[in-house]
């Protein structure tokens, strides 16, 4: 099988290091609207050839689209247009709803797949792709009843490939979901980098004392605008409900100190703390 | 020399381990107002011995103490009673300004040193405790004018040997950096924790899709009560300040979207990403 990937990121690449070592693919074709991209990408063997887009669209199997999803809503449709019958696309992207209702009527809409793979790092490109990433993860499947059951089935094996826990779930339902365990925690992250970095401007060894907790909560910080910048554009309405449920937890803890409320300020740390149930 | 430890939780566990591996003292003598964490850390070796308080305090060279904020503020000045000229108290909490204040006209203020070693874990008890938990971090020395030289020294000395960077800063200021740099990361994500589980109570498998983002931002809300309450009320004018100041940066967040300002969005996203240059 011939593997087209369109985007060779840190999602693209990653996948292709592992479906590589699993030879879900014998052949892994390239492209990247970054011409130093492409060219690293084949440098450091994530991909076997770069090749202009229609090419590699002709010459693929399988279709990764791995590129952010204001992109994917702006090609998916002219990729549809382009493949035969036995061709099939897949999407690895953040938000699932609009571009899904972008080809929802398109002709060939059953050789496309909607999914995204839960994982990542706050590192982009090429260089960024790391083996293994994956494995654990969950691997979700959107609206799988708009897909021929081939397609989905192809998906799921790839899926499997990379050691994926399979999802499905309707598309809308994804969006809120992300909003929740993903896309607030990129806000937050932004916005707690901000109001250092600012204070910073006065304090000049603010960073001095920062400590393990401070790197944790403010890795998301370090991600990538022209992947981010979509994603909040296309799962405003959701992420912009969370904010406010986000900001109103704020505004409890801002209360009770006010209040010298000091069992109301450990009622919240310790319902918090029911989190224990789900991290380690 | 005798070293007394009290309070034998995560970081006085830890200090411990490594000031025992580096010889810093021959006898380790511990005190916990919790008998099960005192028979434990006696168990699994932290100390040599539990007494009780006025014991340890009579037989210690160096006391370490290390218990939450609260109780080291009711507790520092009966301890400096109850000391000779030749031994010598450090605390290790997470606010100074108050506790210093405290005991600024205690006739021996001099053999007490206002200290923070910024390391921890989300973890807490002497189970909780590690080596090398130190190694490489800031061990803060406050107001160190108003210690005795050799106090001062002995710390130094205790620092040097958990492999620290020492740094001198006054209490006041102490308190606001580590409000920016530790405290309001500690409240955005018990914040979140509260956020998403909430959500839960809806919508059962919300956790299903949490992957590294969310974990890494609500690593920090699986923090103890008893150790968060007394420093966010410690350091209460500090933190509100910067809660209302990175709230002012999520509004930011929540205009831009609103606005479907694109550029903003960007703008925001890539002035965040400059914390690269501060975190690895």
């Amino acid at each position: 099988m011939t593997l087209g990937i369109i985007g060779l990121g840190l999602i693209g690449g990653s996948m292709a290091i592992d479906l590589r070592k699993k030879n879900f693919a014998d052949h892994f074709i390239g492209y990247d609207n970054s011409e130093l991209n492409g060219m690293t990408a084949q440098r450091i063997g994530l991909v076997d050839e770069i090749l202009p887009l229609d090419e590699l669209i002709a010459k693929s199997d399988l279709i990764i689209l791995s590129v952010p999803v204001s992109a994917a809503i702006r090609m998916l449709s002219d990729i549809l247009d382009k493949i035969n019958d036995n061709q099939y696309v897949v999407d690895v992207c953040s938000t699932k709803e609009k571009l899904n209702d972008s080809v929802h009527y398109h002709p060939r809409r059953k050789n496309y797949v909607a999914s995204h793979p839960m994982a990542g790092t706050e590192f982009n490109g090429p260089w960024a792709a790391i083996p293994n990433l994956f494995a654990g993860r969950a691997g979700i499947i959107c609206n799988a009843e708009d897909s021929d059951a081939k397609a989905v089935e192809l998906v799921r094996n790839m899926y499997d490939s990379l050691n994926m826990r399979i999802i499905y779930m309707r598309a809308a339902h994804h969006d809120v979901h992300v909003a929740y365990v993903s896309h607030i925690s990129h806000v937050i992250s932004f916005a707690l980098a901000l109001t250092v970095l600012d204070k910073e401007k006065n304090e000049k060894n603010i960073f001095d004392l920062a400590s393990g907790g401070f790197a944790s909560t403010a890795r998301l910080s370090k991600s990538n605008a022209d992947m981010w910048v979509p994603i909040f554009m296309q799962n405003k309405e959701n992420v912009l409900s969370v904010l406010d449920a986000y900001m109103d937890k704020l505004s409890q803890f801002k209360t009770a100190m006010e209040q010298n409320d000091e069992q109301a300020l450990r009622n919240l740390i310790e319902d918090a703390n029911r989190i224990k149930r789900i991290l380690r």
